[in-house]
């Protein structure tokens, strides 16, 4: 049903897919379909959380900072794609706006990628924010520009993001070590 | 059909609403309405827009700190609330997700409430961190915890948004005039 979606997506217009069209594509009835996943919009925000987990580890790069500026240039370049966007357009659309299930899910895992790149710069003895900071700090702004800015967000105001959260980071060290 | 819409909001379902239904209430035609607003997401996202105006004014409290933190507050309020969670989601059903015209609308309308702020600051001679600044820092955090967050986001948390704002403002500041 996974294939289905993601194939009839690039052949179709998303706004026309319909429960017996994927049904018939993935050789299943539609009521299975409805009994396994409920709406359509639930069926395409599992599909898009599946996409998003293929990333993998985040890459290693020897330094909090690199870590951080690869990571969330990927992530703006994911997020601000067609794809990305018509994705968490339907994460969003998934059930009931205060159940959140899919949402949550997504912003779990990203936390989760945060927080390997976070274990890593403790593990090199480097001062590192904690991963809320991070989420404030990188991942709301870029996921806030996405949605509802006017213009692409540029690679360099990224980049200005990451560095006042590193910054940050090391200036608190020093100040709980002066002290 | 603003006022149509908004009374058929309080007596069905959100999902359930129809154009002919609106059509009925507002007493005109349905082609009326999808010859002005092109399709329901896009009416919805309309009337939100309108409520989200309504607002006025931000309060003057005397400081900057005091002014962000009156209208932090408050915005978080608006925006986790049931009927801020639901607009939010009108406005971002609204068209095409590259076409964008609803959420820009909704964050150019959040920058200029910001800029009011900012503005009286200068006039009052505070150091006060740009629009731009105030919108990753304080905006972008409530709107992405609130659209994708597990857990309400508790007032404290936005409480340290606006001081880290500020005293950034500030040292951006000492370091200048020490410059």
């Amino acid at each position: 049903v996974h294939l289905a979606v993601a194939t009839l997506l690039e052949e179709v217009d998303r706004a026309t897919l319909t429960v017996p069209q994927i049904a018939a594509r993935a050789g299943v009835t539609p009521s299975t379909i409805y009994r396994r996943w409920g709406t359509l919009a639930d069926l395409l925000a599992d599909v898009a959380m599946r996409r998003m987990r293929l990333d993998g580890e985040p890459e290693n790069t020897g330094s909090l900072k690199g870590d951080l500026l690869a990571w969330a240039t990927q992530y703006l370049e994911e997020m601000s794609s067609d794809i990305g966007l018509a994705m968490m357009h339907d994460v969003l659309s998934a059930s009931q706006p205060r159940a959140l299930p899919a949402p949550c899910q997504c912003a779990a895992y990203t936390a989760t990628q945060l927080q390997t790149i976070v274990e890593r710069a403790h593990a090199r003895n480097q001062p590192a924010p904690d991963v809320d900071a991070l989420m404030d700090g990188i991942v709301a702004p870029i996921i806030y520009r996405t949605l509802f800015g006017a213009t692409r967000t540029p690679i360099s105001h990224v980049r200005k993001l990451v560095l006042r959260c590193v910054e940050t980071a090391a200036t608190g060290r020093a100040r709980s070590k002066g002290a």
